[in-house]
């Protein structure tokens, strides 16, 4: 028993060790020595668990997806309108990528592993896409394209994460501060940045 | 005078060799090995243009703000109202990111090697702050802040570069949407996702 629990401190360590190293050197610039270094555990205990980088980052994958999928759960059982819980969700994987490595790593690697099984926009993607699908035509302006709304999100989440990677390896200041932001840019695009009057 | 010709062009498949393997492979995923085959140049004949990786990478970086700058100044030279130009300058920038390997990999490359002289927002951050802070009051809807603009913007861009990135490595198919697409989202930021009735 003490064992098993032994292990999975290991392996959870390591994990969080890779996701550090994914984050911020992705998958081409993180060795297995890098990741056994920052755990402070040796290569051969590192082997024990995962065999491979790619086991590793199969790993991170998995938990960071798994991380994801929770917090959209979570908005999504809080809330009842559709446009409403688009925002929130949109601020929900900010807030993620802000606290947790492991989902940064993950949003990270899936690009730079296309193979991979687990690309970390399937758990909020289609969620965010079945909900714009179904907001009541009297909550958009006529002419709102439900698909240029998902974009916005995602390039609001992308521009988010690759904005808190930067910030992060340029100095662990001004944090937290991207979650308000992204809310702001939200409340902008939701009532639009021409006054009243000029709205047809 | 051919001699020097014949040094220009080297130079130049050098150049564009580094921009395509910095771009999608990043900083620490080149070597100079990589770029010589690429460009289908010998290991002396890049030694003896480029010293070293991070010549290399300077030279990539400086061409691709040269590039932006150039942009970025044509499109405040033909628009007068600030607004209009600030979206004008957005889709010139994704435009740039989505046809030139050099832009796309300074803006990669300035992330990445902090220490650089050239940061690519550089070329164009300032022009747009500058006019964001010169868009006349009558031209806002009262409260919206330049500042979350300039966010949008920085967003919009770089969820553009990262998802072009992603297109291409994952197959040279779908190209010259995400201009279409920026444009899209502006138009809704610009009106409103909600109805003009629920503007205040």
């Amino acid at each position: 028993m003490v064992k098993q629990e032994r292990a999975a401190r290991t392996r959870e360590s390591l994990i969080q060790a890779a996701a550090k190293a994914f984050d911020s050197a992705g998958f081409d610039g993180t060795s297995l020595g890098r990741v056994s270094a920052g755990a402070g555990i040796s290569m051969g205990a590192l082997t024990f668990h995962f065999r491979t980088k790619a086991d590793l980052a199969d790993a991170v994958q998995l938990r960071g997806v798994s991380l994801t999928r929770d917090a959209v759960k979570q908005v999504i059982c809080s809330r009842t309108a559709e446009l409403e819980t688009v925002v929130a969700i949109t601020l929900a994987l900010v807030g993620l990528l802000e606290e947790s490595t492991v989902v940064r790593a993950a949003a990270r690697l899936s690009r730079e592993r296309a193979a991979t099984s687990v690309p970390w926009p399937s758990s909020w993607v289609p969620v965010v896409e079945d909900l714009l699908d179904r907001v009541p035509e009297q909550d958009l302006r006529p002419g709102t394209d439900p698909g240029v709304l998902l974009s916005l999100v995602s390039h609001l989440v992308t521009g988010a994460e690759v904005h808190i990677r930067n910030d992060i390896r340029s100095a662990e200041k001004k944090r937290t501060r991207t979650v308000a932001q992204v809310a702001e840019i939200w409340d902008i695009a939701l009532l639009g940045v021409f006054p009243a009057l000029r709205v047809p």
